[in-house]
């Protein structure tokens, strides 16, 4: 399934003989290695050659070098340079913090820090309610992992977790003007983690936790929520609940079926699929199978789990006990969040007419969406090369924007059903189709609807 | 000493019947009100009436109050509203994290985000050095406090303290390009703030202690510098020595008199008197005595206070006991950070000819600076309403460019005489009088002169 990918995209620097035909000889010589060209600027110009700089996707580091290869075979070709262009983008980080105010002179010092600020300080000291309106608490979170799940990359640390952190902090900021700070912990305890994100709390107004493996996850979330007054958010749970929720809602709307009546598949009892069997059955779904590596969970492959026990207590009603593959058998909806490539076609084909089939294995599906769209009615997965990506930030900016400008304390369960109908409502009746069940997330009104939706309820909560 | 402050700035919002000297009745009632004004708008004009946004500079808040009153009682004259300008310029906080790269698109996402950055976050995996190439910790340090010793105010809390963290990373990115994070920690255990700050140190590429109240600070700062890879500096510390070191060569300067001649008397042995005394000695200076509450620290006096131990090892060689008066008598140099009021015209008028007085504590200096002026030869304070202000924005900007630059990991004395000499070299022969002994705090050239001096000492030290 590898193709290029601008994740992999590099910018070669060829130097070639000068001639009419030279550039276009250089596009056929990448475009034959494989490699799909995506800019090709003339930077210097000689009399005799001429130095351009060919931009082009690869499929991975070794494509690179093939599509190098390829370049410097050329008549007179010589590459002098190969940068990478993910790499170079990284380059300082990807993060600054700015000064909203200006500082240009003796008046503006003496107001911003000392002897002005004084009073500001004092304000808070008196009323600590003050911080939300005084200070960066109003509008800042913290983003904060272990470095122990990272992306599909797994227990790669806090400081190799940074980039991920980085590239959502400016996620927050661009999609919702939210002001997000990476936290990478360099403790993987629990009980550590939790006394940190607690101290570090007076400068936040809300804790967005990450990539931090289960159980642990639950444990740090749940006891923050509890003894914290700004409000926690695990996005791999709630933000990819809220999406799946949001994108079965639509897939429901295009297969004509409702959410109490369909039998439901989750692959993967991790962070994720707990949390979207908990939003699932917010949303009234009555018939949930939840499979791990060793089939459905029951009551007996549960064991001393506590989140297979809740999942055992909440899914599952008839206590079908077998693998995945056997429990696919006439489903309605596969929900994956597992691993790549665990089902093949003939699984698809063994499930209920119109099909609905989420396989967000990342970076590789459960299966390959081509092949699941042979006898699936939708199929979405979390990439962007296919249609139907179900992808987190459609949900975490609004989510966010709306408990700060709700100067919400809590998360609750209405929340996130709030925001996956905002998600959803994105989608009007004429756009939908079984390519079409979730929203860009280039849309810009969707971090603003979600942000109405979920300060709406925080609203309402308190009163 | 109460004069108006910037501090301190106010607008009233006024409406007052339109007339030819409308305007200037509402300036001549604020100036005989006490009030500085600083501008004056018309926000509207009527038929009959205008509206007129009056800005002034005031003493304290009820001064602010006396302005009002006395604008209300002229003549068809209506003030609306009162708005602090220091108050409105902290709404929402002073710092915002921004995305130094464009999200535009997909695929600029791609190389932000996943799947593009799990390449980065495998190179940091692979090579941990790199995080410093390819993250913020490149560029960003922590300002940690605990809000223990905020500013002249006392133990107010983390929360309270934010505003000036905030000021301090304004400051910063607006003197070095620093990007400088806020870390305001809701605990004030020693073990805790500093297993706190290890575990936060994988964001960032050096910390900036401020405002933690002695001795704790010692301990974290001794503990930090042993444990972690990144510079732990103490502004309140090491930048108040580095400026005062700077001070005090431009000074000898004037006054003709060298570093390890001159008879010393340091009052405050705090956080800041300690590191002064340590960076003199640093420089050569063999007469210091240092007073605490009670007076010349001996080691009689020491007790088992283990800064004060290190005190009376290190200075007073001639084991003078008593007073802060009794050891002025004769003395070359006064030190002052400890609190107002200390000393009256009497104990400077006691002092060696051509003596140099530095009275720092904030905001109220040990002596009126006007009534030093009278008997000593060069009279510094913390303020900015006086010549020769002694301010840490000299030294920290510039000091931690000079860090990062480098990719220093420690923080070495001959760093801090390095700094200080940049800063005395600021004041040219030229320039150098008894009223002009430190560069103004906005000279551009400073933080880019501190951060090479103290860059070309990493360097060096790195050899």
């Amino acid at each position: 399934m590898a193709s290029p990918s601008p994740g992999y995209s590099i910018t070669l620097r060829v130097e070639a003989p000068a001639s009419f035909t030279a550039t276009s000889e250089l596009a056929a010589a990448v475009a034959s290695a494989g490699a799909a060209i995506t800019a090709l600027d003339v930077a210097e110009s000689r009399h005799d050659s001429m130095v351009v700089d060919v931009s082009c996707n690869t499929v991975d580091a070794d494509h690179g070098e093939r599509v190098r290869d390829a370049l410097d075979a050329l008549e007179g070709v010589t590459v002098h340079k190969v940068s990478d262009r993910t790499f170079l983008m990284h380059l300082g980080g990807k993060l600054e913090v700015v000064s909203k105010v200006a500082l240009r002179n003796r008046d503006d010092l003496s107001r911003a820090y000392t002897p002005g600020v004084a009073r500001v300080c004092l304000a808070i000291a008196e009323n600590p309610a003050d911080a939300r309106r005084l200070t960066v608490k109003r509008n800042t979170i913290a983003v904060v992992t272990d470095g122990s799940a990272v992306l599909g990359l797994g227990n790669i640390g806090p400081a190799a977790a940074l980039p991920v952190m980085e590239g959502k902090a400016a996620l927050f900021k661009q999609f919702a003007d939210v002001d997000a700070w990476p936290v990478c912990l360099d403790t993987q305890d629990t009980e550590e983690i939790i006394s940190i994100v607690k101290a570090l709390a007076p400068v936040y107004g809300g804790v967005n936790l990450e990539d931090i493996a289960a159980p642990r996850c639950f444990e740090i979330e749940n006891r923050l929520r509890e003894e914290l007054d700004i409000p926690v958010f695990h996005d791999d749970q709630h933000g990819t609940a809220i999406v799946t929720l949001a994108a079965l809602k639509n897939a429901l709307r295009v297969v004509n079926k409702s959410i109490d009546e369909v039998r439901i598949v989750v692959s993967g009892v991790g962070a994720a699929g707990t949390a979207i069997v908990g939003l699932l059955k917010a949303e009234g779904a009555e018939h949930i199978i939840a499979c791990g590596r060793n089939g459905a969970i029951t009551a007996e492959t549960a064991g001393d789990n506590e989140s297979k026990q809740w999942l055992a207590e909440n899914t599952n009603p008839e206590n079908f006990s077998g693998s995945l593959h056997k429990a696919l058998i006439g489903a309605d909806v596969f929900i994956g969040v597992s691993a790549p490539n665990v089902l093949d076609e003939s699984h698809i084909a063994s499930m209920a007419k119109d099909a609905i089939v989420f396989a967000m294995a990342n970076p590789d599906p459960e299966i390959d969406p081509v092949i699941a769209a042979r006898h699936a009615a939708v199929v979405a997965t979390g990439r962007s090369d296919f249609p139907n990506q179900i992808n987190n930030v459609l949900a975490f900016p609004g989510f966010f924007r709306g408990l700060l400008d709700a100067g919400a304390s809590d998360i609750t369960p209405n929340m996130l059903v709030a925001a996956a109908e905002a998600i959803a409502a994105r989608v009007s009746d004429d756009e939908l189709n079984s390519s079409f069940i979730v929203p860009s997330v280039f849309d810009p009104q969707v971090a603003p609807d979600v942000a109405a939706a979920v300060a709406a309820v925080a609203h309402a909560n308190n009163k």
